[in-house]
């Protein structure tokens, strides 16, 4: 269920050209919210990033309404891009008689396409008239942002702060080209998480990217970071708690909530990346510190060798170690230690003895984890990733056409 | 032909299982030679890395004869698999009545196996009665290095120091764990170059190093840099020319050769590498500086969204353009462009209006160009690659069964 006050459609508008399912997103509260945003941190940015982060600053941290499409990323397109994006807020703020700068606007697909204007000014049209009517529906609204994943992917969760139910929801897609790197005030995964918590705007931008740095960040399909990531939350106060200001204790338990919402959305997103048929969390611990950690998790979620192994249910190991050794981080290949799952294959400089029959009897489960540890620190981290398929390569080589 | 002095041979011992062909290679020289060697920047280092450096520290650089294998890289082998390398030295080196350490030693295959010493022991009996009757067959050699490799790959070219022909001779393998970062004084790359050019230590030291930069460590299949990548380059002095010194016009000359030559080996390795249908160079000009251009060609070179729409046939230039802008590089995307072999695609922060069709006709070459001038500078780096297929993946799926 929804946080009080917000409605979510998705229509088709028929920008989106692979499946004919909803392409238009709206994100809608009825009231102002304390609005925090996370974008790429690739250079080269869509017009909706742009224009997003640009609304942020000139409301401080409010926003109404978030519209979102799949099929166009409305990037590499130049001041005519923009002008596009803007307009799209200008069509939606119009609807509801709201600022244009109340509106944030998110956008995935190809590259280098200019938006088709009339098809999308038509499915905003269609998203107001239902919103207006009060109607809401957010299975459509989490399928609208879907490009090649399979499934749509939404995850919600209650927590009491105070004497009061809070409610948090949120949508997200990414399925390729998905490697997010989300900064601050700068994320084609997408993802809108909605709560009808009061929250200080401080403290909802603070906690917001803690979340991602410990969940969304560390999650990749392919290495490639996109031009177009976005995560927005918007938080509407409908619950009636006390605003939650930073370090309290309601923000702790509201920054638990959101971290577990996040880590929820990375999981279902590694799982479902484009040809996927597993989910793969990398874990490093004893690493010399937190920064050297997180370079060796990546390095080894991003390994195609190791992923295409995983893909295979070969406990290829020796793939592992030398993403590991590649990462830039200095450590002890003799003090390292692997492990799949429960079975531990590398230990003392040498394979240990155990049973291939057994390794592979773990890699085919739908989720198996890698635990490497260096043995030499207290740093430690995780990412989720998945494996590497010929469906990759087959989805990828025709992606445009 | 082989430079003077040189036997190159290579048997089946039965280390390799994949396929019925030679895979152990001997590069031998009759007498002493001058010997440089790069080996790989990863951390975890197989045991035939550690004992070659080691011997060119002992011997200051000179060295006899290469031992190189294919199906068992040695490598997470601890002590055991040092003690294996060494002995192979022994072995190769008693059948000479050479020292040890004038003995190299190269492996390529699976991480985390251990050697089998007694076939290899075969193996070394039977190259070195081929080479002590002065038998040489350096296709055999090449094929020996193989693994996943298709073709052999064989660079050889004469140039004149001063009144003498020198000859230069060179074979390389590498289809996979393809990403060499060769550094000095340690670089499943295996390349072996040899010459009966005189040349003074330091100046194979150096001109060696240059060529790498310029061209293997500037080749890529999947990023990921083995932990056996060993280029090594030996020059017995028997054409007779005055011993080469740095900057000195024989140096440039025999430099340039190098360089030729590790450049036909850069292209042939990644026209091969795992699963590729094509040859890619990605060429970055007007960079702000070099390091900058090295890092945008690396990071298009390794994406694999793009390395799956050049499978595709597709001129998806904005994934281009998304690797670019996620190479850490600040650049400003309106004044950059982008070109697919004559074609240019994006210019202005717009697509030109090119034809798509044109792009097709380009992208079903062979071999495909691609530049990205970023108008910001003199910096320039080219980066040699291959797309990414579906066998790719067929081929690392089940490389270890």
């Amino acid at each position: 269920m929804l946080p009080k006050g917000f409605i979510v459609n998705g229509v088709r508008c028929g920008i989106y050209k692979k499946a004919k399912k909803e392409d238009l997103a709206l994100f809608y509260s009825n009231v102002s919210c304390a609005a925090a945003g996370l974008f790429t941190s690739n250079v080269v940015k869509a017009a909706p990033v742009i224009v997003s982060e640009r609304h942020l600053k000139k409301t401080r941290g409010e926003a109404r309404a978030v519209i979102a499409n799949a099929g166009c990323a409305n990037c590499c397109t130049g001041k005519r891009g923009e002008k596009d994006a803007l307009f799209e807020c200008r069509l939606t703020a119009e609807e509801f008689s709201i600022r244009p700068e109340e509106v944030l606007v998110a956008s995935t697909g190809v590259i280098g396409s200019f938006m088709q204007m009339d098809k999308l000014a038509k499915g905003i049209d269609l998203l107001s008239i239902r919103t207006l009517e009060n109607r809401s529906d957010p299975a459509s609204g989490a399928r609208a942002i879907m490009t090649t994943d399979t499934v749509p992917k939404v995850s919600s969760k209650k927590v009491f702060i105070g004497t009061k139910t809070v409610t948090l929801w949120a949508a997200a897609k990414g399925s390729g080209m998905m490697h997010p790197k989300l900064k601050k005030p700068h994320a084609t995964m997408l993802a809108f998480i909605l709560t009808d918590a009061a929250v200080e705007k401080a403290a909802l931008d603070r906690l917001l990217l803690k979340a991602a740095d410990n969940t969304l960040n560390k999650t990749t399909v392919d290495g490639d970071t996109s031009t177009n990531d976005a995560l927005i939350m918007l938080a509407n106060g409908l619950a009636n708690n006390p605003p939650i200001a930073e370090n309290t204790k309601h923000f702790y338990i509201l920054a638990k909530a959101v971290n577990e919402i996040c880590a929820d959305l990375a999981r279902k997103l590694a799982r479902d990346g484009e040809g996927a048929t597993k989910l793969i969390e990398v874990n490093v611990i004893n690493a010399p510190d937190q920064r050297a950690a997180e370079k060796v998790a990546e390095t080894v979620a991003t390994s195609n060798l190791f992923k295409t192994a995983m893909f295979g249910n070969d406990a290829n190991w020796g793939r592992i170690m030398a993403a590991a050794g590649r990462s830039g981080v200095h450590f002890n290949p003799e003090k390292t230690e692997v492990s799949i799952g429960r079975l531990t294959v590398f230990r003392n400089g040498m394979p240990t003895d155990y049973s291939e029959a057994k390794a592979k009897r773990i890699l085919r489960q739908k989720e198996v984890t890698v635990l490497i540890n260096l043995n030499r620190g207290k740093g430690s981290s995780r990412y989720y990733t998945c494996d590497l398929s010929c469906d990759y390569v087959k989805i990828n080589a025709s992606y445009r056409s």
